[in-house]
């Protein structure tokens, strides 16, 4: 089990929806006056309150605990546990009112991601880890996430957020994976992460990720059963090129299909 | 005013969630038999079973229109009402677990759309035009749906729902459009065009519909301030390459950049 209690992840992403749900979906109003220089927009005014919210929480019950944000950047704790935070993963669906996006709430421990939270709040989601296996709820109905693991590349779908170009030999790998699998969809951030872990897809490859945009998926990831790593099949908290599949025979043909 | 009352519009829809829902997110149980040269897919009997469920209704009501659905072909009617019907549009969303699917209901008289209704069951959203405006209910709150008309091509955002590729000098129209615009993402299918009309996206565009994938959403968009047409310029009813735009201004624009 992870130190973290799933009841301290559901606080978090409360106080970080309280932020984001009011201003999605909310055309800039016309009367808002931007001065020179400022720039705004509703998805960064959302991504910062939210960490803003979460880090409050932290700060007051865990406060030798470090933090990473997306927005607020890192505050040193105790070298041990650390807290990895993406308020608003996905801003291009964000900002086109398209409910994919997320709230990130990762967990580190020795630098090992040990629990997550993923928070939709406007299809009323939660998708979570923290070492006793992956949950989603949503209604009150609380189930356990399982990847499925009965596909092979040739009746597997693939997702992926915006097709993988002008990222050298990556371009080609991701042809070889995607003429390979039996569909590939484009768009679902973070969302379609967690459909992996709910055996819906069987694959997603993201060229270029943050440490902030994967720590809080690995935990629900792997305890759901699924595999997350970089290309050469280290661990994936350092972020970059990250493969996610719900099996180990799935992940190991998509990285030779990667590699080439 | 169509002569279609938007009370039948969700009827019409209600019934179609009826079949879809309960299917949506169900990984096929493991004890479902196939038998030899069978397929057996989720979204397939959710597709079928839709389309029965609104055809009972219309049959019913409206005996004397013509229908043409996706999965059932066409029946053939007066010769100037017809139903045009895509019960899971998006199927691919649909089997990923992402719910940007929705269920298309659209009207035509005389050829031209005058009423239509998408349905997204698991966000519980609906949004419809049947003569007198666009509108978004959810949660027993209904909007008026409302264009932004403020936007130039540089601040424009984009949406297409696959990379453009393969299809001739569309590749290359495609390219001009989304290197002009402030920001392209991918995925969304019709649940994005349901964004432009409520005023979060400026631009759509799809290089390859059938007129039961656009039909019913032709009036939602016009009656939100919105302009859609296929590159010529012509109405999109036929389907086709389809680009949709926020205003006549972008749309203009728009055209030039695809067209070149």
């Amino acid at each position: 089990m992870s130190v973290i209690e799933a009841s301290l992840l559901h606080r978090l992403a409360d106080a970080a929806d309280a932020e984001t749900m009011p201003r999605f979906r909310q055309p800039l109003a016309v009367d808002i006056k931007i001065k020179a220089g400022e720039t705004f927009d509703p998805v960064t005014e959302a991504d910062r309150a939210a960490e803003r919210a979460i880090r409050t929480i932290i700060a007051h019950e865990h406060a030798e605990h470090g933090v990473w944000g997306e927005e607020y950047g890192q505050t040193v704790g105790d070298g041990h546990h650390r807290w990895i935070l993406d308020p608003v993963d996905g801003t291009r669906a964000f900002l086109c009112g398209i409910p994919v996006w997320a709230t990130l709430i990762g967990f580190t421990e020795a630098g090992r991601a040990t629990a997550g939270m993923m928070s939709q709040p406007f299809t009323g989601e939660r998708f979570w880890a923290n070492g006793d296996g992956a949950w989603h709820r949503r209604n009150g109905d609380t189930r356990r996430l399982t990847t499925r693991t009965d596909r092979d590349m040739s009746s597997a779908t693939l997702h992926t957020t915006s097709p993988v170009k002008g990222r050298g030999s990556l371009d080609a790998g991701f042809e070889r994976l995607a003429s390979s699998a039996r569909l590939t969809r484009y768009g679902g951030e973070a969302y379609a992460v967690a459909m992996l872990a709910a055996g819906m897809i069987d694959l997603c490859f993201e060229p270029a990720l943050e440490p902030y945009d994967i720590v809080a998926l690995i935990p629900i990831i792997e305890q759901a059963g699924g595999i997350v790593s970089c290309l050469d099949g280290t661990c994936a908290e350092t972020g970059g090129a990250i493969l996610m599949a719900g099996s180990s025979r799935l992940h190991d043909d998509a990285l030779r299909l990667l590699n080439g």
